[in-house]
């Protein structure tokens, strides 16, 4: 399907089994999206525009896209509004503890 | 200096404090390089050509040079040869447990 047609379908999220090692440190290895998930390791689910990151509209969305497809966050559309949660319980069952560690390390760094 | 300069020069290594996590977190999100810093976890110092991956000599270096340029590795020339360890004390040090934490998710993923 060409990715102009895909614009309006949902986001598509991968499952728990499909999670990569290597995909979850490279969606890691980046400041905004270290600072994304690091918001929504303690809070609750998010509007796009209300992370505290300072980038363009379509690098966030480059981001959000990273993240998603590594299977760290969840999205879905609400009217115009596109909500962000993190997908702590799915992270936990493949890699226990992991995230935490790495988020951790970002804190104290 | 010019890069062609340094070609001979005994390779630099950042000190411990400047580990940064965000380095070290794109260094390991590859299968060659995440293969050579498991080899390295738990075994001595090894010489260039023994890692147990299937990569072209250049880009080895490159992956040599990215895991050496995060802090993860160490290397040092020995006649014709260039010898690698892991900089686990250093890497412990700014980030206990860290990258222990990784490796053990990729062995059993």
């Amino acid at each position: 399907m060409a990715r102009s047609q895909r614009n309006t379908a949902p986001p598509r999220h991968p499952d728990v089994a499909e999670l990569d090692l290597l995909d979850i440190l490279h969606a890691l290895s980046d400041r905004t999206r270290m600072t994304i998930v690091r918001t929504l390791w303690t809070g609750p689910e998010r509007v796009c525009g209300t992370f505290p990151v300072d980038v363009a509209p379509s690098t966030l969305s480059h981001h959000f896209r990273v993240l998603r497809e590594a299977g760290l966050i969840h999205q879905r559309d609400e009217g115009t509004k596109r909500w962000t949660s993190l997908r702590r319980n799915d992270i936990e069952a493949r890699f226990p503890g992991l995230v935490g560690h790495i988020v951790d390390a970002f804190e104290r760094a």
